[in-house]
């Protein structure tokens, strides 16, 4: 099976000049298939703020209305999505910006109101990504750079979780590919101790996870991540790292925590 | 030879949600091969007012200094182009929403500085266009719909004129394709009264083009748009009607203005 590997870069990534561009050398100098896919960053709410809307959060996620998702359409597929693409393109990789509403790669549903309304946020069903178009993308020798954007197919776009996006295309694609899914972030990986970069840890199985949970050392936004990294391996995603942007430097660097059954 | 239809549509349309739905329904309806172009509509001056940012012109002409650059970057590639993107998707046409940075598809040059600076504007070089990626795109059954940005290869992105994008991109395919190009616009067509909407000029010769503008009845906005017109017509371009959103609506509605060598 040919070899294709997913980078899902982070906003700590997108919003710091220095690791971006380091990141953009390493992805486009990297041999291969490969698909890169990117957060929001502060941008959108560095917008916000100069228009005088206040970003609505209930339990600290977003609420995307219609104005925000108007915001995050703008900034995410529009500023983001296309400087990456320009800077892609700068240095020899032949990048193609997309939203799952671009040749419909991914559509999804606007996410079922329960206690919480969240607005304009989609749930992606894997089983419906189109495969076979992201391939043909691949096939044609182009890069697809995601932008964190879905849409219902009904003429409505929906703000997305990068990192659901990530795990979800990875899935999608691990019938046709031997996949390998980076999350890089702006720590070297999974900290033992997050005030000490250098306390990595090199493995994390689906057991030591659990233990690390309970002494509480593995905790908030990691958790999910690491939920969506084991669904992933368990659709038959190949590999699943998480690291940081020194991982791509050096044959010799940091390579991150590896994410394994 | 294969038949391309290109169809560019202008801000008035944009700005005009019933003549834009029109336009999309017969967009999405059309038999075979076709693309979208799309101009900018005066969302993005609305945005830049809310941020108070006095929009820069010269000689009637708007300077794209670098926050303009963002905001059309914002406005034309995210809101604009990703919207109708979701809406032609809803019609089951399956649309891929580009900029000229995207799979390089129009690389560009930045207007070098005569008397004006105009900033970051970019100027099409036809040859340049990358006529097998888009041809790659349409072979796989998807239909581009270019925003009006394209980039220098270098790593920055260029605000560039919609119409220009519209000739430069069926003279590039004309090589490959049977192309008719057609500019939607709030008319019916070029008038011979500009007050009447039924003085719809059937056809303008190349001859016809030069007696109309000594008589002033053809002017202004117009005179580029048919230069641009001409110059396709004689690279290559099949046929070409400049025509209103009524065109579209059925087999008897005013064709609009056709344009001959």
């Amino acid at each position: 099976m040919n070899k294709l590997t997913i980078i899902k870069i982070g906003g700590n990534v997108l919003d710091n000049p220095s690791l971006l561009q380091s990141v953009l050398d390493s992805f486009a100098a990297m041999e291969g298939n490969k698909i890169l896919i990117h957060g929001g960053g502060k941008i959108a709410n560095v917008l916000m703020k100069e228009l005088g809307i206040e970003p609505k959060m209930v339990d600290g996620r977003r609420i995307t209305d219609e104005k925000t998702l108007e915001i995050v359409t703008q900034v995410y597929a529009g500023l983001i999505n296309k400087n990456l693409v320009s800077q892609l393109q700068a240095r020899g990789c032949n990048a193609i910006g997309l939203t799952g509403a671009d040749a419909n790669t991914i559509p999804a549903v606007k996410r079922p109101v329960k206690t919480i309304d969240y607005g304009f946020v989609g749930d992606i069903d894997t089983s419906k990504i189109n495969a076979n178009t992201i391939s043909g993308l691949l096939k044609q020798g182009l890069v697809p750079v995601f932008a964190p954007i879905t849409h219902d197919t009904k003429g409505n776009l929906l703000n997305t979780n990068a990192d659901t996006i990530a795990s979800s295309v990875a899935i999608a694609l691990a019938g046709m590919y031997s996949v390998k899914l980076i999350y890089c972030f702006e720590k070297n990986g999974v900290l033992s101790n997050p005030d000490d970069d250098t306390t990595v840890i090199p493995e994390i199985t689906e057991k030591t996870f659990v233990g690390y949970k309970e002494q509480g050392v593995i905790h908030s936004g990691m958790i999910p991540k690491l939920d969506n990294a084991y669904a992933a391996l368990k659709a038959g995603v190949a590999s699943i790292v998480i690291c940081g942007p020194e991982a791509f430097k050096s044959a010799n660097a940091i390579p991150g925590t590896t994410i394994v059954l």
